[in-house]
């Protein structure tokens, strides 16, 4: 709530809070107030019924949807990256993709058409105000997502444990876009062969492979560190 | 199973198969028969029964635990690292870090007293096999895992988002025990004061910190990656 009010307060459109909430969040009270919010008080039950969460905070934001135009997104990419997230299901690991993108400085999110709804309040929850952080798309699907990076001058790259193309042999001080298929089954075979590169984490013990959320933390890490450098 | 049968079949005591598991799963039979374990035909009942799952697979095993002790864990570090988890409360965390620890190379993984249960099947089933790969020590107090990996010569390496010490400027060429806390207070102020240093990994965007399962990934991979360079 703090992130939204911070980085999207012209979407914020109503704030409830309860007596309680509206005591423990005397900031969120001020920045709803600065933002130009609705505040309205209400008691625990109506927030417990609008919040979806098992323990409330006492205090709930109606916000306009945060996501924006693809061509928006891919506008001020420059030298850095950004992330695909195709087919991905689980709630929480897409709120961890927006999170590691956030964290690595990725320049947009875009996530297909097919993958978790983004305003689920599980994405939001394990984005931890990430998704208020980066410019996040909805609603394309991963065929149009891959041609648009590449018509935006993007390397765009599918992470695949079976490649042979390993993470350190791969050029990441171009700007590039990293595609993440579904936690279970990857890729499709065809969004895959869209990409110009397929690369996996090289493997080093017993382990099969990775879950989306380490191979995600990894790529996006190995990006951010290729721009440092 | 499989990794179990195949990584530790010395520890098997008995398979359980429904007859719908014993058609489906004739490479784990087999596989239980040359382990000399005892093997068992019974109802989907018993099955779902034993097994905690909400879709057991018709394939359940009794087998002695697999946790070394903490000098056997420590015996063939070599030029590598090792892992310490301190006070990881939640299973799936424990059970990805261990999934990291095998899929990065970790020698093995040093589990402090406080923490969950590495026999509860939430991080069995969320290291996929890995805690069968990997040796695991359980039952030591953080404090003394330090002090041994100390004692064999390891460089000890405290994982914390608030250092001002970053990933990149750490050697990790030298043999080394990565030590990650608890996953939402971190690691306790005398428990980083006993390490050698307190290392972050760098972030990017506006996100306040990595999960601790991405932090693991990141720290881990750039050991696996030091290692190979």
């Amino acid at each position: 709530m703090r992130e939204l009010l911070a980085y999207a307060a012209a979407h914020v459109v109503d704030v409830y809070l309860t007596p309680d909430g509206a005591r423990a969040h005397a900031d969120i009270l001020a920045g709803a107030s600065v933002a130009g919010a609705g505040v309205y008080e209400c008691t625990d039950e109506i927030v417990a019924l609008m919040a979806d969460a098992q323990h409330p905070q006492g205090v709930l934001a109606v916000a306009r949807a945060i996501d924006v135009p693809l061509e928006q997104a891919l506008a001020d990419v420059g030298a850095g990256f950004v992330v695909v997230l195709s087919n991905v299901r689980d709630p929480g690991n897409a709120g961890t993709v927006i999170r590691a993108a956030d964290a690595f400085g990725a320049a947009a999110v875009l996530i297909s058409d097919a993958s978790v709804d983004v305003y689920n309040p599980k994405v939001m929850r394990s984005s931890v105000g990430s998704a208020f952080h980066v410019p996040i798309t909805i609603g394309v699907s991963t065929s149009e997502a891959i041609d648009a990076c590449r018509a935006a001058g993007l390397r765009v790259l599918a992470a695949d444990g079976g490649s042979s193309t390993a993470l350190p042999d791969v050029d990441l001080t171009v700007p590039h876009a990293w595609v993440m298929g579904n936690e279970a089954w990857g890729l499709a075979p065809e969004l895959r062969e869209q990409c110009d590169d397929v690369v996996a984490v090289p493997i080093a013990g017993h382990a099969e492979s990775l879950n989306l959320a380490m191979a995600a933390s990894v790529c996006l890490h190995t990006s951010a560190q290729a721009r440092r450098l």
